[in-house]
């Protein structure tokens, strides 16, 4: 099963999914969670334009050649929204995941609920913790429960 | 060749599938066949809500990463409808591989032909014991035909 | 906006949702609901057949002709589950409407629930009550709530 | 032409668009832009839920059969992000619309530049007033530019 | 209802089908029934080319433009295999209907009833006779049986 | 029939195929013919950018709004190589058109036929002189040959 | 690479690719050709229906959960009328190949052109022997020409 | 990851892309880039006929065999336009990647800018050279910039 972690850059969630997942027949794939690189890879690439809109613009093309390719390609994906920061893109990813038709798990505090309403609908879990995802593709693949 | 077997959970009529196909170059998957598992899970893994309804939301989106993601990876569905209880879901996955061209084999005494005539019209074949569905396997895979 | 009226046919959930959106931009269609025609239309078009299966499988593609073009036509399908009979036909329509990505409504009494878990859990809202079902079309097609 | 104004409900934007565009042969829609409506359609039609989250759940599932269909039936989609709020909902319509190859105009300040970059990189305009939007539509309809 | 009418081109069911058919709401559209035109069309109007092989795939180009055009925006397709010839082409047609989804009905006498199995497994009704095709779009539309 | 005329804008292809085409139940569409606005229209409408590559691209996906929505809409697209410039934007029209399963016309002399050859191959008909599309559309809407 | 060896069951033609493609990475599928197993296949699983008709829509069922299969796993469809028969089948699986977009090579003798034209104007190659077939299939794997 | 490089084969492009990428865990795929088996092979394979019109499109059906295959399967295509002639089938391939979804890279010198502006727009990145290319796929596969 090809799992895609969409979002949040800045904590430890994909870690914590991929430690708890030793041992089941998943592969994870992510974005480039390497900020700067992320941001720089456009024009590092292809060069400096003038105007900082294009450079964020041939940084995203870049991404999404990676970004797409796996988001197709996943059987789940799961999209973290963190505590800070707009995370327009994690909404985004979810959104493409709903069209394509593909199981969605999303993952945030309660506090987001109430703006992630459209979000979580189109979801088929909506997990707090991380290890909440691990419990879910446990169950997915193997038909046990935490505790079982 | 990848065969889903969706259905009835209260019989070994998947056991007697599985156990006929040894040798054919085939690879099963079901859903959760633990019925207090697949009732429990939304709730034991993401908490439990207040009310009943929303506690069976729970579980069947969990259960529907599973189902779904097999469904569309199937060649062939096969949709058990057992003696009893109502089997809503098997007929809404028979709906659901319908739509998406999945060739689809049921598999029910006659006794509910009449009520399930809507469901084996878009079925390739309508079998009784899955003896028959082995027996279907063998020839799309191997050319055979029982006896032979 | 299309609305197909999916599901069972001995009540009059049907005339009380067409009565109750009089005056909203709604074309409503359904299956044929006279249950006899709809038994005999195959047998009594193409001929008898020697056997009542094929009795009701040819009867079952006649039917489909209408229901599959008004449900892959729709742009909302609606799908009644009564207090009696299996209505295996309705879950189906169900599962076709869910795996072409059409806004689904149920509509059926609590004691259905947990045998409908699945199929409600792909629907965008499960209703008690035909007035419900006239409520959700009118504050989808003019933005009003009862009362309001 | 059908246009669908997706995003922020709290500005004036939609009236912008609809009055500059009197006079093309464009249809325009909407979500429910009657934010507490918008909140509370699922409960006031289908019933208090006890919890905030199945409330939220409820409502969400209501307003996509409308902007789901809406969504699919347009021709170009509009998606506004105002300069408050999260607006997640925004930035999963244009993940939607991407997915589902819709033509894609986005509606934003500069200051949201970098934190939109991948949803603006799926988009064929980033405009910054509605006004331009207009002129996008005139041209696109009438192949005449400002000021000609 | 759109109904496209494929096949033999040498007796006059289409007519008895469009005569039978007045007053229901159809739109019949059918392939150039002037064998000689339909023949001749490519190179009337692309020029001569010097071999027949690329006379007959001009030909067969330009009547493509027309033919596809029409399948694909039919809602039911019904395909008459005749006495003699081998229509390949009408077979032809009728795969390309089932791989579409579309409503298939086909219409032919019982001697060919073996040759075509596969044709007609595919097909929701085989009829014998025009005035069938005719029955069963009157069931289809209105809801009516012959005789009643 | 809903016809798109793809390719050079230097001549007046696209009358002679209007004009002929005159009582024909047609509807042709096109991209903006206007030179100077197809090229200006991205910055006269977002602005001026600092670099050329970027005000191509600005204009590139106003057009592609108008282009993208036509050519997708179309029944039939007729694509015009001239006897100058490079066309790309033509052949790749062509391109989007032979994956959309689109019926394509290519409209060129003949000493492009080598170069054009893969294009070509997608095409269902090969045309010099724009009254040979007329002539086709003709005979694809009303099923007669010129002189008949 | 998969191809799908379509059409006449009753010469060495599948023979001949077979063996003449040894060495390249190709895998081949076809239908059950052993004739009287074909058409058994439904009867001596599901049981001996009382009229004949039925019995070859049977037999046609569990032969197309075969068929359907390996046609839509193909990358290249290879589709053989012989000299004699009626063949709709093989016309059948053209069409079906045709609107799945896959590549088609048909494999028939001239005297066949005329009637085949609307299936070989869907098909990149028309081949006259099975080792035309086999020189296609190295030169799309190999880049290389017989002789070369 | 498999990457198709379209377009010019008159340099040496594709083979400093392929050496560059040397360690990255991608399959290259290619048209055939010997120039005279890509015009003979229609010819030398089905025979000569007796137009070089037909001649021509014999050779590019059998292409089409190859490429269209190669095209579908790829994850990301790269289309190269080189210095001189006309490449309307670059132009065309890439017109199929975007209708098909695909990620698409262009490989030009700054010349063509202005003539590729719409093919430049459907792609995620315009190269100027092969290494960039290679660069990009690094990034893409691992994560990491040039001389990070």
């Amino acid at each position: 099963m090809d799992v895609y972690l969409s979002g949040e850059i800045h904590s430890d969630w994909r870690e914590r999914i991929v430690r708890g997942a030793q041992g089941l027949d998943v592969r994870f794939s992510s974005p480039v969670t390497d900020h700067s690189a992320s941001d720089d890879c456009g024009a590092a690439i292809l060069g400096e334009p003038a105007e900082q809109f294009w450079r964020d613009h041939l940084g995203a093309g870049v991404n999404a050649i990676r970004t797409g390719t796996l988001l197709r390609a996943a059987d789940v994906v799961v999209v973290r929204f963190g505590e800070q920061y707009k995370q327009w893109n994690a909404a985004f990813d979810a959104g493409q995941a709903a069209a394509l038709g593909k199981p969605l798990i999303t993952l945030h505090p309660p506090e987001h609920d109430h703006a992630l309403k459209e979000v979580d609908r189109a979801a088929l879990a909506v997990a707090r913790e991380p290890e909440q995802v691990v419990e879910i593709l446990t169950y997915v693949l193997e038909g046990t429960l935490p505790g079982a």
